[in-house]
C-alpha cells in the first residue's frame, strides 16, 4: 500500500528559526526539520542517501547558521561536500535557508530537478561530487586562486569515512601543508560506516587523527551531532592552527537524527533485508520501505516538537503530500547473475579470485564472499590498490575478477589497468552500473566512456551481455578464454523484451540477428539499447518500414568477414550505443567498415551520447539524449528516407517530413505518458 | 672527443666475492663493482638512471647478498623497484650475480636488450616498473597468492621518494595491515632528491615515519649506505615487528657512492647545466658529460681498488671498451617552445597559470616558474591532485595550463579530468613525451593510447603540432579559443624535413597538404609520423607513385566538409598514427569517412601500434613497429596496387608481389643501414 508523505513548508523553517534566539538551538531546530524534509525528498524519488545526510545533518547546520561567515554570498566562505552522498540533505537545508527553490523538495534526481549528486548546474554547488576523494584538491584550488584574486574566505570541505581510502587524498594533503592553507578546513562526517557496512570490517582507517598529524595537518576531534562541540572544535581549529589547514574528525552515527535509522541503535528489524546476507545498513542509498518510512518519520517529528516546546513555539505545521509510488521488487539483474556464475565457476576453478572495492552489494558478490570467503578480496574505495593487486594475483597464476560500478573502474586505475596489460596478465575486469542508465545517481555513475578506455589497451576484449543467460555465458566465456576482458555490465532490470531472448554461440566479433527485417540494420549491445532499438523496430513495422536488428555483444572487436556478409544485406547501418558517440561501438564498425573497401558500402551512422549524461528518470534521460525508441525510430527514417549528409556526431534528423511523423506519433504517445519530452 | 670507457667482467666480480669472507664487506665490495658497471651501462646507452642506482646500490647488494633467502631461486624471497629507475643498477647487481647474461651490459634500452624501466619480459623483473606508486599493491596481491598456495617466502619492494607523493601508496598501506601483511618488507630509498630537485623543494613529504606509522605499519630508520647498519635494521624489522608489514626508511644519497654524482657532495661544477637555472641534480637519467664520467670512473675505481687492497686481494682488471657515443646539444624541442609560449602568454593575460607534476625540466616550465612564480603550482607527482586543483582554479575563472609527461596525464588523472569536464571547466593539458619516441625509457614513458583517453570525453579538443613554430601557434589558440584542449607534444628532436614545415591557418578539424602527389593521400600529425609519411613519400615518388600528404593536427576532430573534398581527390586514404591504431585519429577519419556516405569512397587504411611498445632506439623501434618509412611505403604500395581486404587491425600487406618489392627494396637498404628490420 502506497505510504503517505509529508514535509515541512519552507515557511514553517522560518518561523522556528525566527522563534528560537539561542544561536545553537536554532542549529539544532534546523538539522530537525531539515532530516523531515530529506526523508520526503528521498521517499518522493524512490532512492537517494539518507544515511549520510543525516549523519552530516547537524553539521552543515552548524556551518551554515553558526561557524561559515555569509556562506550564501557570492564572496561569502565556501562549503561543499566531497563525498556527495549527503546531497540530499545538503538540498534540504539550502532550500530551507531559501537558496533553492521550494518547488525542488519534489524533483530529487529528475530531469531539470536535484541531481543525485552535487552538479554545478544547481546553485550553491561550487563543484560536481560523487565520485570520491577529490575534494581536498578542489579546494586547494579555490585557496590558489583566492590568494591570487587577494580575497580571504574559508573554505569547509566534509569528506567521508570511506572517501579517505582514496589515495587521492593524501596527494592533497602533503601540498596544503607546503603552502600553510590555513583558508582550508576539512571535516570528516566520521559515521564509520561507508556504503552499507562497518569501515572497519572492509579496509579500517586506524587511528585517523596520527593519519592526517602524519601529515602535518592540525587536527581536532569533536561529537559530530553536539552543537556545542561542534563550536567549541571550530574554536579550537582556528585558536590552534592558524597557520594551517586542518582537519575535524566529527564522530557521527550514520542515520544519526532518529533511532530508526542511526546505525548504532536500529532494531534488527531495520537490518534484515531479507536476503539472509550478513548485517547491512539498509539506508545508504535506497529509499526506506514504508514501514521504515513511518516509524523514522514519527520519531523526526516527535523530536522536532520537543525542541519547538521547549523554545516556547507553538506545534509543528506538516504538509501531507501525495504517496510515494510504489515500487516492485524487479527482475533479477545481470550483476546478480554475474556473481552467481562467478561463485559457481569458482567452486570447479581455484584460479579464479574475486576482487571488490566496496561494492559488494552492487556487484553481486555477496554469494562468493560466503562461498570462497578466501578467495574474495575487498580493498574498499581504492581501486588503484585493488587493480594493482591484482596484477600481483595475476603474475602468480591466478585469475582475478576485478570488480567495481563501471564509471570508476574504467577510469580512476586506468594507468595501473595498463599496466597489467604491459606485463601480458590475464585479468577480467567486471564493471557493473555500466551506461546510462539508471539515471537517478547522476553523471558520476553513469559510464559512457569506459568502452573507449578499455577498447585501447592491448589484448583487452570488451563484452557486453544482454540478459541473465547472456551474462552467465559471458562470465564462462571470460573464465575460459585465454585473454584479457572488460565485462560491461548495466545495472537495470532487463527489459523483457531482451529478456526474451535466447543464447547465442559467442563467436569474437559476430553479431546476430535479433529480429529480421529490411535491408536498414540497427546494431547494438546491451539492454538498453536492444530494448530500444526492438521497440524502434515496431515502431517502423507499423509503418511497414521494418528493420533488421543485430546483437552485437563485442564492442571493441568485429570480424571483418561477418561485417561484410551484414553490410552485403544492408543498405543502411545504424549502430546506435550506450555511450559517447567516440570510441565506442560505432567506432570499431566505422573503421572495420571503411577498411572493408566495400564498392558499394552501405550508408553508415552512429547514435549515441554527445553530451554529458543528464539525471532523472529512464524515459525522461533516454528522451533528452536522442536514445529513446521514439527518436530512434525517427532518426532511422530520416537517414533511410531523406539525405544522408550529417555531421558524424550530429544526432539530429535531417528529412524534415520524417521529423514531422516521429514528432506526431511522439505527441500520441505523450498523452499516454505524460513525461517531459526532451528529445532532439 | 668521445670518452673510453671501461667495465668489470663478471669474472672479476666472482673473484672479488670469492676472497673476501666477511658478508657485509662482501656486500660493499660488491655495491662498489656493481657501480662501475652501472656507469658504463648508462654511458653506454646514451641515457639511464644513474642517480637512484646509485643510491639504492647498497641496499640492493645487501638484500641480494645478506638479507633475502635464495632471491634467485623460483620460490624464493622476492625483491623489486617499485620506482623503477634504478633499473640500471638492478641490471648491474643481476649480471654480477650471473643472473642475466653478461653481454647485456652493452644493450641497455636497446631492442632486444635491458628495458629502461624495468620489464617482466627479463629475467628477475617480476613486474613492469616505472610509472610510480604501484609496487605495495603489487606485492599485496603476490602475498595473498602466497598465502593460497601455502608459500612463505618474504616480499621485498624499494620505493622511491617522489613516488610517496602518488596517492596509490596510501590506498595500499592500510589494507596491508588489515590483513597483517608480515611478509612484506617496504624500504624506502630516502635520498631526499625527487628528479632533478629536492624532494622539501617539490612537495615535502614532512615527518615520514610519522606518515607510515599514521597507517600503522612497523617503521624502522638507518643509513642506506651503511651495511651494519642495514642488518641491524632489517634485523629489528622482524624481531619489532613480527605480525606487521614494516618500512625501512634507508637514509641514502642521491649518487651517493662516488662523490663526483653524491648530491650532498657534488662540486659546482656537477651542479651547472649552462642554462642559468637553479640547482639541478644532473645525473637523474641522462648519461654524464665525458669530464663527469672520468671523474666518476676514477672516484669508483680508486674505491674498490681501497676495498680489494684491504681484503688482501690483488689488483682490479677492467675491460676497456669501445668510446661512447658522441651526443649532439639537438635541436629545440617541441616542449621548449610551448613553455617560453606560455610564458610570454602569460605576461599578457593574467588568468592563466602553470600547474606541474615533478617535470618542471620536462615540460619547458622553467621559464613560466621564473617568470611567474606566483603562478606556477608545483605538485610533485600527484597528478590527481593536480588535475582537480586545476578544476577548482578554473571554477574560480582561471585558465590553468596542466602539465606531465602524456603517459602519466591522461591515465593516472583520468577520472579526475572527466570531472572537470563534466563542469564544463576550461582547462588545457598538455602532454609532453607523447608518442612511441623516444623509445629508450620503455613503455611505461611511451604514451600510446592518450589520444584515445582525451577523444572520449566531451566538450575536449586534441590537437597535435608538428614543430616549433606550430607549437607556438597552438599554444595562442589554446589560449584563445574558449574550449578545453589536450595538446600533445612529442619531444624528439624535430626532424629536419618537418621543422621546416611553414605554419598554416589553424581551423578545427582541417588538414592541409604538406607534400603535393597523387591521388594516394597518407595523413598524420606531429614530427615522427610527418617525417616518416614525408621520407616514405620521397622514396615512393622515386618509383613513380607520388602520395600526397597531409597533415591533420586535429586528432579527434575531422571536419566533414573538409574531408569530403579530400575524399574527392583520392583513391587511397591512409591515416598514419603514432598511437594504438584504436581510438586515435584513424578512427575519428574512418568514421566520417563512414558517415560521409559518399558513392565512391576512397579505399581506408588506419596504422598504428597493434602492441605494447619496445624500447630501443629510434630506427629500431620505428622498424619494429612498421613505421618505419620503409616499411609504410612497403604498405602503400600493398595498398594501392594490391588487394585491399586487409581486417581492420591489420597491418600486414595482402599483395604479395608488392610486399617483395618492398622487401627487395628493404634488403637494399639494410645493406646501408645494418638494423634489426622488424617491419611486419
Amino acid at each position: 500500500m502506497p505510504v503517505a508523505l509529508h514535509r515541512v513548508e519552507v515557511a514553517e523553517i522560518t518561523r522556528v528559526l525566527d522563534g528560537v534566539a539561542d544561536p545553537l538551538e536554532r542549529c539544532r531546530a534546523f538539522s530537525a526539520l531539515t532530516r523531515i524534509n530529506t526523508l520526503y525528498m528521498v521517499m518522493r524519488a524512490g532512492s537517494g542517501h539518507l544515511g549520510s545526510s543525516f549523519s552530516a545533518a547537524d553539521l552543515v547546520s552548524h556551518l551554515f547558521l553558526h561557524e561559515m561567515r555569509a556562506p550564501l554570498a557570492e564572496d561569502g566562505d565556501l562549503y561543499f561536500s566531497s563525498k556527495g552522498h549527503d546531497a540530499p540533505g545538503l538540498y534540504a537545508a539550502l532550500i530551507g535557508l531559501g537558496a533553492l527553490p521550494e518547488e525542488k523538495l519534489h524533483r530529487l534526481r529528475r530531469l531539470g530537478g536535484l541531481p543525485g549528486h552535487p552538479d554545478v548546474h544547481t546553485p550553491h554547488m561550487p563543484f560536481n561530487t560523487g565520485s570520491l576523494g577529490m575534494g581536498v584538491s578542489k579546494a586547494k584550488g579555490v585557496v590558489l586562486a583566492d590568494r591570487l584574486a587577494g580575497r580571504s574566505r574559508r573554505i569547509y570541505v566534509v569528506t567521508g569515512d570511506g572517501e579517505l581510502q582514496e589515495g587521492q587524498n593524501y596527494e592533497a594533503l602533503a601540498g596544503a601543508v607546503r603552502r600553510g592553507m590555513h583558508e582550508l578546513t576539512v571535516v570528516v562526517d566520521h559515521n564509520k560506516i561507508q556504503s552499507d557496512t562497518w569501515v572497519e570490517d572492509v579496509n579500517g582507517l586506524g587511528d585517523l587523527e596520527a593519519r592526517f598529524a602524519g601529515f602535518g595537518w592540525g587536527v581536532v576531534r569533536c561529537d559530530g551531532h553536539d552543537q556545542q562541540a561542534l563550536e567549541a572544535a571550530f574554536r579550537k581549529r582556528w585558536e590552534s592552527f592558524p597557520e594551517l589547514p586542518a582537519v575535524i574528525v566529527a564522530d557521527t552515527v550514520k542515520g544519526g537524527g532518529c533511532a530508526a535509522f542511526a546505525a548504532t541503535s536500529m532494531p534488527a528489524a531495520f537490518t534484515d533485508d531479507g536476503t539472509g546476507t550478513p548485517w547491512r545498513y539498509l539506508f545508504h542509498s535506497g529509499a526506506p520501505a514504508p514501514e521504515h518510512y513511518r516509524a523514522a518519520h514519527a520519531q523526526l517529528v516527535a523530536a522536532a516538537e520537543e525542541l519547538l516546546a521547549r523554545n516556547g513555539l507553538g506545534p509543528l505545521a506538516l504538509v501531507a503530500e501525495d504517496p510515494a509510488p510504489e515500487r516492485n521488487p524487479g527482475a533479477e539483474k545481470l550483476f546478480e547473475a554475474y556473481g552467481r556464475e562467478l561463485t559457481a565457476l569458482a567452486a570447479r576453478d581455484e584460479r579464479i579470485l574475486a576482487l571488490d572495492a566496496d561494492l559488494v552489494l552492487d556487484t553481486g558478490l555477496i554469494p562468493f564472499a560466503q562461498a570462497h570467503p578466501d578467495r574474495f578480496v575487498e580493498f574498499g574505495i581504492a581501486e588503484q590498490d585493488m587493480v594493482s593487486a591484482a596484477g600481483g594475483l595475476a603474475s602468480q597464476g591466478l585469475l582475478p575478477f576485478v570488480n567495481s560500478f563501471a564509471c570508476f573502474l574504467h577510469s580512476r586505475p586506468y594507468e595501473q589497468i595498463y599496466n597489467n596489460a604491459t606485463e601480458g596478465r590475464r585479468i577480467v575486469y567486471t564493471g557493473a552500473l555500466a551506461g546510462l542508465l539508471p539515471a537517478a545517481p547522476g553523471h558520476s555513475h553513469q559510464a559512457v566512456r569506459d568502452v573507449a578506455a578499455f577498447s585501447a589497451l592491448p589484448g583487452l576484449t570488451v563484452l557486453q551481455p544482454a540478459n541473465c543467460a547472456g551474462t552467465r555465458q559471458a562470465v564462462r566465456h571470460c573464465a575460459a578464454t585465454d585473454e584479457s576482458f572488460y565485462l560491461r555490465l548495466e545495472s537495470v532490470e532487463v527489459p523483457a523484451r531482451v529478456a526474451a531472448l535466447p543464447v547465442a554461440e559467442l563467436r569474437t566479433g559476430h553479431g546476430r540477428v535479433v529480429r529480421e527485417g529490411g535491408r536498414t540494420v540497427l546494431v547494438g549491445a546491451g539492454p538498453t539499447v536492444l530494448d530500444q532499438l526492438l521497440r524502434a523496430a515496431e515502431l517502423l513495422a507499423d509503418r511497414g518500414a521494418a528493420p533488421t536488428v543485430v546483437e552485437l555483444p563485442w564492442l571493441n572487436r568485429v570480424d571483418a568477414d561477418w561485417l561484410a556478409a551484414l553490410a552485403a544485406g544492408a543498405d543502411h547501418l545504424i549502430v546506435v550505443e550506450n555511450h559517447y558517440v567516440r570510441g565506442g561501438q560505432g567506432d570499431a564498425v566505422a573503421r572495420t567498415l571503411a577498411e572493408l573497401n566495400l564498392p558499394h558500402p552501405p550508408a553508415f551512422r552512429g547514435i549515441g551520447l554527445t553530451e554529458v549524461p543528464r539525471c532523472g528518470t529512464p524515459e525522461e534521460v533516454l528522451r533528452v539524449h536522442g536514445l529513446h525508441f521514439e527518436a530512434l525510430a525517427g532518426a532511422v527514417l530520416a537517414q533511410t528516407r531523406g539525405t544522408a549528409t550529417a555531421g558524424p556526431l550530429a544526432v539530429a534528423a535531417r528529412d524534415r517530413r520524417a521529423e514531422e511523423r516521429a514528432e506526431e506519433h511522439h505527441r500520441e504517445q505523450t498523452e499516454q505518458h505524460p513525461q517531459q519530452n526532451g528529445a532532439r
